[in-house]
Order: C-alpha cells, then sequence, then structure tokens
C-alpha cells in the first residue's frame, strides 16, 4: 500500500510537464491534514538482484523523499529553465525576451548589486596575501582592511582554509553574540549560537532533533514557506497546519492555534514545537508586539519549543510596525533560560544584502537542556561546520560599519538604496495587483514577497481540473508562457481549501516594475476574458 | 525499553570526561552487529505539559540521535579543546605548549598554506569590483583574472551572491565535467554532478535516499570514517560491515565482503550499497586495478550501489600504486549507465590543497534512472544550492593551472611541496610507530593519516575496563594529557573485536615531527613501563 502510494505519486511527478502541476496542490491536500496519511512501517520489500530491474527505483527508495514537495523550486521553475533556454537558441520565439524569477528571495540573481563593505573583507580573508601588500590600501577601503585583520585574529593560527569548532569560529560568535545584544537589548552568548550554511540546515537540525515518527508534529502557519513542509515530511513527522487569517492581513490568531493544538493532540499527535515566520513569508506580515507576547506564554504554557524564523529582520517597509525578536520579546516579559525553549533562526540571504550564494545563517539556541545541546552539537560535528565564507559574512550583517568608519556612509547608502527601493516596489506591484479584476492583496509589511488572492471564474477552476492541475497552478503555469514571470502557485505553501493564490517577490529591478506591471494587467485581462462565466 | 536506552546512552556521554570515553567503543560494538538494536517504532510518550520537566530533553528527542556517533570531533576533542584553554589562560600548566590537532583530516589548521592560485580567484570572484582597476594587474597573476572573468562569464547574470541552479552553476559543472573526463579518459556529464557543501552533505543525501527503515543495509569497511556510521544512524539505516585485512595492509577482500552481505541477508536485512574508500580513511591503502575490478562485478551481480568516497584521490605516496575512479575502472569493463549504479565523491578539503573552511565538494552519479534523479534533485534543492565560493573551488581543483599560464610554476612548485612533504612524514611517522614496543602500523599509502595498532599490556587493558573506558581509548587520553597530541581511538572507526588501534593523521608540519616522534616514544615507553604485565 505503501509502496504503490509512492509509486502512483512518482508517476504524476513524472508526467509531461503540461499537465503535472498536480502535485503541489496534492501536497497542500496533505498539509492541510494534521495526521498524515504517511507511515514509517518497515515493510521493505526483498533484496533485488534481478538484473533487469535497476537496484534503485522509484519504487524503493525513502517513501519520506517522494512525500516531500519545495514549490518554489519545483516544477514552473524547471519550466522556466527550459524556456530559458529556448529563448537563448530561439530568441524571438516567444512574446518576451527574457525570464524574470520571481519565484523566490534571490535578490541578487535580478541584478541587486551586494554591499561592498561586505565583499571587501571577503575578498581579504580568502586572500591574505593581500593584507601584506600597499597596492592593497588603494584598493580596499581602510575599515575593511581592519576588519578583515580582526576576523583573522580570532581565527585560530589565522587559518582561512581551516574547519572551525562544529559551531562555528567562536570569535564571530562573539561579534554575532554581541549584535544580537545590541540589536535586542538583551545579553546573547556565543554559545548558544550554531552558525550553519544558510538557515535551511538550520531547520532541518531542529525538526531532526524533534521528530521521532509521525506521531510527532510541528504547528506550521498555513500559507507557509515550504521548507517546512519539506523538512517535516524528510523527518517523518506531521505538520499541523494554522491558519493564518487573510481577512486581517495574514493576523496571527491565538484561538486558531490553540482549536489546532488540540485538534492534533485529540487524534494522539504530540506537537512538539510551533513554527512562526516574521515577517511572514509568503504573507509579509509583521507581528505586532502583543502579539507576540500572547504566543510567547502560550508556547510557555503549552510545553512547545517556539522555532522563530527571523531571516526578514531587516526587511520592514511600513513605519507603524518594528521587528522584535521572539527572545526579546520572552526576556522583556522576564522569561529566562527556564521558562521557555527558543530557536532564533536568521540568515545572510535575506535583509538588504541578499547574499544568497554565500550560504551563511545561524540559530540562536536558547532554552535547551545542557544534555540536549550535547546532542545538537553532535548532529553539528557530523557535518564538520559551515563554510567559513558564510561565517564571516553572518558576523559582518550582525556588525556592519558605525559611524565614524571609512565605509560608514557608503554603506548606509547601499543600504538603505535598497531598502527604500523595496518598499516602494512592495506597494507598486500590491496596487498592481489590488488594481485587477478579482484579485485582492495583503500590503507586504515586510519580507520579499506578495501572496495576492485570486478569485478565479468558475470556467477558470473547471479548466484546470480538466487539465489535472490546480487552479492558481494553471495560472501560473500560463503566466509564465505569456510573460515569462516565473510565480509559485500558492498551493505550494498551503492556503484555505478553495481559495487560490500566487506568490510573487518583489525583488526585479525598479526599472523593470512598470514593465512587469503591464505585461501582468494584459496577461490576466487576456486569462478573465478567455474563462469569464 | 527504547527510551530507557536513549537515556542510559545519554547518561554516558555526560558523565565525567575522565571515564566517558566507553560511548565510542558502546558504538563500535554497535558497529560489528550487523542486526541493528535499534527501531523507530513510533511509541511516542504523552505530550508533556507539565511546567517543571523541560519540553524537550534527551529522553524525548529523536533516538537515532543519541544513537549517532562521530568519534573524530568526539569527546577528545572536546577535552583537548578545554586543555588548550587552560593552556592560554595558564601558560606552563603542562608539560607541552600546544595542542597538536592530529585527529582530523585538517591541513591548514596546523599550518599547510593554501594554493596561492584558488585563492587569488576565490577573492576576485568575491569582489568582482577589483576587476575592473588597474591596480590588481600587480597584486594577481594574469592567469587568475582570466579564470575569475571565465568563472564570472558563467555566472547567470555575473551574481556571485545568488542562489545557483540546485546542483550547482551549470558552466562550473561542465568545467568539473570536462575535468573528470581528463582523468579518467571516460567521459563526463554536468547533469550527473551535484555540488554540495563538502563530500559530507552528499553522503547524507544518497544514505537518506536509499534508507527506508533498519531493514536496509549499507555494506562499509570497517575500519571506516565514523561519517558513514553516523549518517546510517542518523537515517535509521543498518551498517553491515566487512573487515579489512591488516594483515594484508588492510586488504579488501570479496570474500569477507561476500560472506557479510549472505549473513546480513540472512537476517532479512536489504543490503542497498557498498561503501568502498579509496585511498582507504583511516588506513591509507589504495586499491589495486584488479581489485577494483572485482568489486565492480562484485557490486553488479548483487545489485548494490558503489558510493566511492574518492576524496583523497589527489594524496597517494607510494610509486607502485595510482588511484583510479571506480567510474573509469566500470567503464574501463565495458560497463555503462544501464549495468551498474555508482557515485563518487570528491571534496575540496583533501588532496594538496586542503581547503576544508571552503565546504566544496561533489557527488558524480552515473546509472540511475532518471525518475530517481527527480528525486534526488528534489532533495537538493529543499536546501537551495551549496555555497557558490566551495562550487568555483570544486571547479579550480578540477581544472588547475595548466602549463603555459603565468601561474604553472609556482603551483606545480607549492603542490609537490606539499605532496613530498606529506610523503616523507607519512613514512617518518609510520618508521616511529613501528619502533615502539608493542605497535604495528600498516604503510599510509595515500589518504591523510596513519592507523597503527596497539598491543597493549593487560594491565592497561584491566585498567580500562576499571575506568569504564575502552582501552584504546585510554591511551589516547593519556597521550593528549602528557604530550598534547590529539589522536582518535580506534574504537571510534571500528576494529576486529579485542584488537585496539589509534587514528593519527600525518598532517602536522615538518619541523614539528621530530618533536611529535620523540614526545610520542617518551609517552609510548612510560605508559608500557607502567602497565608491563
Amino acid at each position: 500500500m505503501l509502496r504503490r502510494f509512492a509509486a502512483d505519486k512518482a508517476k504524476h511527478l513524472l508526467r509531461p510537464l503540461c499537465s503535472s502541476l498536480l502535485p503541489a496542490s496534492a501536497a497542500a491536500a496533505d498539509l492541510v491534514s494534521s495526521s498524515s496519511p504517511f507511515c514509517t512501517s518497515s515493510s521493505a520489500p526483498a533484496a533485488m538482484s534481478s538484473t533487469k530491474t535497476p537496484p534503485v527505483s522509484v519504487e524503493n527508495i525513502n517513501p519520506k523523499i517522494i512525500k516531500c514537495e519545495y514549490a518554489v523550486r519545483g516544477e514552473i521553475v524547471i519550466l522556466a529553465q527550459r524556456l530559458q533556454q529556448e529563448l537563448q537558441s530561439n530568441p524571438g520565439s516567444r512574446p518576451f525576451d527574457e525570464i524574470l524569477y520571481c519565484n523566490i528571495g534571490n535578490p541578487q540573481s535580478l541584478g541587486q548589486l551586494p554591499i561592498t563593505f561586505f565583499r571587501e573583507v571577503l575578498a581579504l580573508c580568502d586572500h591574505p596575501a593581500l593584507l601584506d601588500k600597499d597596492q592593497t590600501h588603494g584598493l580596499f577601503s581602510s575599515d575593511a582592511i581592519d576588519r578583515a585583520w580582526k576576523i583573522l585574529d580570532v581565527m585560530p593560527g589565522r587559518a582561512t582554509g581551516a574547519y572551525s569548532h562544529s559551531q562555528g569560529i567562536k570569535g564571530l560568535r562573539d561579534l554575532i553574540a554581541a549584535g544580537i545584544a545590541a540589536r535586542d537589548g538583551f545579553p546573547a552568548n556565543a554559545d548558544d549560537i550554531f552558525l550553519t550554511d544558510g538557515a535551511s540546515p538550520a531547520v532541518h537540525m531542529m525538526m531532526q532533533l524533534l521528530l521521532r515518527s509521525e506521531k510527532d508534529g510541528i504547528l506550521c502557519p498555513i500559507p507557509q514557506y515550504p521548507l517546512y513542509s519539506a523538512s517535516i515530511a524528510l523527518h517523518g513527522g506531521t505538520l499541523v497546519p494554522y491558519y493564518l487569517n487573510e481577512a486581517t492581513g495574514w493576523g496571527l490568531e491565538l484561538s486558531e492555534v490553540k482549536k489546532q493544538l488540540e485538534d492534533a493532540r485529540s487524534k494522539g499527535v504530540t506537537v512538539r514545537a510551533l513554527v512562526v515566520i516574521n515577517p511572514g513569508n509568503p504573507t509579509g506580515q509583521v507581528l505586532a508586539e502583543d502579539n507576540q507576547r500572547e504566543i510567547v506564554d502560550f508556547c510557555k504554557e503549552e510545553g512547545l519549543v517556539i522555532l522563530a524564523d527571523e531571516v526578514y529582520q531587516e526587511n520592514i517597509y511600513v513605519d507603524n510596525k518594528k521587528f522584535h525578536s521572539f527572545k526579546k520579546i520572552a526576556r522583556s516579559m522576564g522569561y529566562g533560560e527556564e521558562d521557555i525553549a527558543l530557536v532564533s533562526f536568521q540568515s545572510v540571504s535575506k535583509g538588504y544584502y541578499g547574499e544568497c550564494g554565500k550560504r551563511g545563517g545561524y540559530m540562536e539556541l536558547t532554552g535547551f537542556t545542557a544534555e540536549v545541546r550535547e546532542q545538537i552539537y553532535k548532529i553539528a560535528s557530523v557535518n564538520l561546520c559551515s563554510n567559513i565564507s558564510g561565517q564571516i559574512l553572518a558576523s559582518l550583517v550582525m556588525n556592519p560599519p558605525q559611524e565614524g568608519d571609512e565605509s560608514f556612509e557608503s554603506y548606509v547608502d547601499e543600504k538603505d538604496g535598497i531598502l527604500l527601493s523595496l518598499a516602494r516596489r512592495a506597494k507598486t506591484l500590491e496596487e498592481a495587483f489590488n488594481s485587477l479584476e478579482g484579485v485582492t492583496c495583503n500590503r507586504a509589511e515586510g519580507a520579499m514577497y506578495l501572496f495576492p488572492r485570486l478569485h478565479l471564474p468558475h470556467k477558470a477552476i473547471e479548466a484546470a481540473k480538466a487539465a489535472k492541475t490546480a487552479p492558481d497552478a494553471l495560472y501560473a503555469r500560463r503566466l509564465l508562457d505569456a510573460t515569462g514571470i516565473v510565480v509559485v502557485p500558492g498551493s505550494g505553501f498551503g492556503q484555505v481549501p478553495g481559495t487560490w493564490h500566487i506568490r510573487c517577490t518583489i525583488l526585479p529591478q525598479e526599472d523593470k516594475i512598470p514593465a512587469i506591471v503591464s505585461r501582468l494587467k494584459e496577461f490576466h485581462e487576456a486569462f478573465m476574458a478567455e474563462f469569464r462565466d
């Protein structure tokens, strides 16, 4: 039965792309059922020694992998890559001349430039011999040179090519802890920090720690960033969904979380943690302080770990909201190590820096026992350490140039330029979506995405059904075909059944936004005209 | 019962270090039993909501984590780190003035310098603005500048800070495929290459793919690099050991592999793959071509994937042995994609480059169906991509400077200097171990380690028993205390029961080797004098 299911699922995956956007919606259907249809029983088939059957096939691989879905790099992206090749080999074959990847928060792929100071320091640490040469002073800012020396000095033996401590270089963790303390106004400890290759491995590590079987559950917002559903599937646990309220700007309502927790418990699921993404991905809301306080109290009472995805902490676009880390909130309520277990994820891939390719990030763990901490250290050790450039960059984003440093002004200009532009793009695109017939779109208060709702005509829904795909997948697919714009169907993130969305980043460069808006409008009008009831 | 076991195991881990080296030997005992004592049943305890018990404890985390052991970063290293702090705060408190980390293949941590050309290219790619400046030509070699341009040109949009394709940047995979083809004399395909953050994540990916439950087994050499035992434990499978023959220079004997395969099958284990580490870690042997051919034939007949750990392919120190990749061997036997599934792991951390901190590496996958390949692509996608500096470095080590390039001579000097020195160090240390009473040591034909056998006096074994530790762990611990030299007890790698070994890298710089040898001899004589029967 299990193998049959896996094989059927795999067949869906392998259908020609034109009719195969189903898995995303199938995944969403899995998502919203809190009792997983999946079991990890050990009904292993007999050893295969026939030379005709390949020894490894989708029928006999780990079924958790078949179950796992990851929409932001899913089939629509594979299709986009094919279109891009087509455009290269046959320019003019499509009504557009480039593919615009609005599927993923990857700012530099769309032309955002890196922060100069950060790259200067990285280059100097990559080739420290430069530091001994006179010409270097003509090529690099003086504070980048100073910073590179400081970083080399905290590396044992100044060895920039050595494995570090499994949690990351102690001196860099000290810098990060200082940056966290300055941000929050509460102390942070280098021993609580685990540097990782981006935030994703940190999330996997926590899922691996907490999930023993499908009887263990993790409360996740719906819509959610699909790393969470993918990681829970890969580690054999159960995603317990709580729905964000679209009508109140994707509000996180505690009554809904409570209801879902009780429901999961009544089904025998041990709920271990609550994921909160703040600012929200794909939903862009920024939590209010009061809301965060009630979440902390709730998790404390219910014995839930808070897994706080805080990678968009620098991406806030509205004046009336501010980022507060969950640790700051908990400490300001008087709660310490003994009261609540908290994990904060941070990444160098987001913010104004957008250094996705560097794979730097960390998690700050508080409120875990020494015994559990040792086990986490052990898992970190099995992968030896995260990459040193990523570690250095994490220390830089948490300790950027300060007033008085040579780079300070240019740094502030670069940073503000990016953040103010992102705010403008968020607003323009939000207004564009809201101007479309049958589309409503909440404001992106933060993060890098809009998640507009599509009120699709009945005929479009029927057409999707006939094509064995989800209506929002049909829409995304048609949008790509007509305009080259890549967005992700809402079904890849989870959504209230019967509602349809797309996620679109706000990342294309500003000079491209007017063309995007007009292509989007033109496409949407044609789409609605074709399917209007 | 399961929870009790986990909790007991955890208690061992947490004992004061002086008596807690037991887990390594306990792990070894687990290793050599092909039917795992572990089960993944879902006897989850009830939800914990009491405020007194912490919600996360060693009793309720994933038991696979408790089971996992990783000796090369284990307790002896934690102890060494403490001693190092002690030396810093209280110099002169010990009979040595530095800790010599011979526990791990981490060359640059012991003073090996990076290859200049590689670092020049990395620095230019990290800060491409340098390429537009005149002074750069005075600071960098012309071929490093050319190479940086070539690399930037294969990056979509020249974006060095963007997430790449999930398998790595296509243009870099093309370069790596060309390097593999030049090495082997058989074609290689960029689509078969998955770039990863070092080799470890690639190994995890394959274990995650192949292991469904404890009924699935992986044949691993004993002694083995503990990444394999750790990864199999974390993914809930069973390690099926095959013993290397110490008497024949750690020979891989097919009769032993067959016997263990049959034994495992008779116990209901589905054996999915055979791990071969060539050159060997921790054992240093280099496989003969004939031996590799029979391994290929055997795996083909038995339907086993070959997981070939080929990260030491550049580290060969004897004239009568040469590295041959398993893919080259299989292709030279006339076997193609249809005949055998093969994975080759490579890393930028080893070889003469030793760039451990950069976390670059790849796996080359051949002989898998398109359907399975799509599933592997999906897992790679969940982590987005490996770090770009590591990707660039992997392309460089597979395509170093060529004759005629400005850097060629200095590159060859640096490379040969490192490899010839490693060969001398391997020989000197091997002779030193063989000169010790009761110690026999096979030659390190390749890789970075010696794995001498300790024939310990009965009294030493009794003393270890009384201290609840393994005899080789007692030896390693005493060695550290007396000399500051960190080695790993053989029990962390697995060994024939009743035999005892240590693993010692050949990586300390040459000027330190005489002092190491004399400290080692002095310690060993004192140890033997203390325990002689």
